[in-house]
């Protein structure tokens, strides 16, 4: 509960912030934009993250201080643990023995905290740490307010995705006052990756395709163009997306080979077409609209099947 | 200025709105959301315009009843000429003879109207209509809500050019509350394509390439291209912009052949790299990040002379 949060906070000094590994901008965001406020507060605060932070996230303020851990090793009051449903999430050994803050916007949560703030009607934590500022008295500054808005608008897509609320913008709006610069935080992440991710789209586009039908589309990627490209991970990042701009692709798989005859795929769909069913009947799992699962065997017939479970679930929906 | 058009909305009670031709989703969102505004107030209105509605905003309310003209027929007591800097824009003749009210967000506008409604703080001209409907003390209907926001989400690039300001976001937030939804408008605007612009895209993008330095990136569309893929008008949408998400490349350029040995070129850049000052090189123009030319020749030389003018302005700038 917020209540519960504003009254750790005003009681104790010495804070750690961290979140889920291999973090996204609502993590990074959320996590600093966190870390920022309690400063603000007079505070103690760090954030510690296990692995490296996207080149995405990199620029922002406090971004260079965020200490890469594998083990908790300092000595906290509390540690909140951002956007994770389980405890183990963030990789860090040591965090179910002390006092955590779980802060989370997906229904889902496991509750693991010693206490849990869970709001499923923000778009984003950031959304949440909006909030928090605002019941702790806290003034938005420049720091806090570029990291939450980064929050914003990577878990948001640009404020597009159905989690886009009113209040959302108005927040967002809040954060622009206070500093926060639209065409930075949109260059930091769109146009901010290495040239491999133009080598490695051009090739996986080569391979773009529909199905009879006409309505589902297939793309792949060999482990050949990855090496050709030079390619690192995210670099592919929402290549699964780019045959959905067609109106008539209501589905589409991209298939990744990861070792020989082992691949991965992701699954995306418009409107109520559930490929997280889809993603179930192979082993994996997701969202309604992007789901995705692991598989082995041959290629075509594995892609053939999997085609063939889109079209059925295309056909289960109204579209 | 606004108290005027107020007034005249007030006096008056037939009215037709028009934009440019070849409308983009300010001038159809900004001219349909003014029309229900007007509806709403108890006055006739229509929207007229020249050509075709592109099929990304067809699907707004009213679209379905927007008028192709190309002269002006019918009894108004006055015509609002949306975001156009001149009268001929909108390409219907007798525009001249009547009563007109010029609404623009671009400060270069010449002023033709008999009123002129200019105000360049705004991200477009559908943050305007939005202040008007509050000065006339209209309600924000749901189809008034849903115009404008296409009008905002397309001429701020998604919220993230940077023109995008604290009221963008103010204003968006209101319309969502009065029944825009973000995600509808989003998929109408970016997931409407035909499949055609898929395979474009394919071809062009096999074409991509990095000049010497590896801050230039060029690509190419023959007519062949063009031609195998089906393509229409529009397809190409932000091709361009593919390459500039890597953060190495500085400037772009995209030459489509248009016939033999005529080629358009279309020359975009990042922070203060003045591509339009390369454009007006040759014989072109368009704004500081974005800018377009025509040119005819060898295809390699006229590429090769882009680039060294693309090196240059490099050079001249801070990046």
């Amino acid at each position: 509960m917020l209540s519960q949060v504003v009254e750790l906070i005003e009681k104790n000094n010495d804070f750690a912030i961290t979140t889920h590994i291999k973090p996204d901008g609502d993590g990074v965001g959320s996590s600093l934009g966190l870390c920022w406020l309690l400063r603000s507060l007079g505070k103690n605060a760090e954030v510690i993250v296990r692995g490296d932070v996207p080149p995405s996230y990199a620029s922002l303020p406090g971004a260079e201080e965020i200490r890469d851990v594998s083990e908790l090793n300092g000595n906290y009051d509390a540690v909140f643990v951002i956007e994770c449903s389980d405890i183990d999430r963030p990789g860090i050994a040591g965090l179910e023995k002390v006092f955590t803050v779980n802060i989370d916007h997906h229904a889902t949560s496991e509750h693991f905290g010693s206490i849990n703030w869970i709001d499923s009607t923000a778009s984003a934590v950031g959304e949440m740490i909006y909030n928090l500022c605002k019941a702790v008295g806290g003034r938005i500054t420049k720091e806090i307010a570029e990291c939450v808005y980064m929050a914003l608008v990577t878990d948001t897509g640009s404020f597009h995705f159905p989690n886009t609320s009113d209040r959302t913008l108005k927040v967002a709006s809040e954060l622009i006052k206070a500093g926060a610069k639209p065409s930075k935080i949109g260059e930091a992440v769109y146009y901010n990756y290495p040239w491999s991710r133009i080598e490695l789209m051009r090739q996986v586009l080569s391979t773009v395709r529909r199905d009879e039908s006409g309505r589902i589309a297939m793309m792949r990627q060999t482990l050949e163009m990855r090496e050709n490209a030079e390619a690192i991970d995210g670099d592919n990042n929402g290549f699964v997306n780019i045959p959905l701009a067609a109106r008539e692709i209501k589905a589409a798989v991209y298939m990744r080979e990861v070792a020989p005859n082992k691949y991965r795929a992701s699954l995306r769909s418009k409107g109520d077409i559930n490929v997280a069913r889809v993603a179930e009947k192979f082993g994996g799992g997701g969202h309604k609209n992007a789901a995705g699962l692991g598989v082995e065997g041959d290629w075509d017939e594995l892609e053939r099947d999997i085609v063939a479970a889109l079209a059925e679930a295309i056909k289960a929906s109204s579209e």
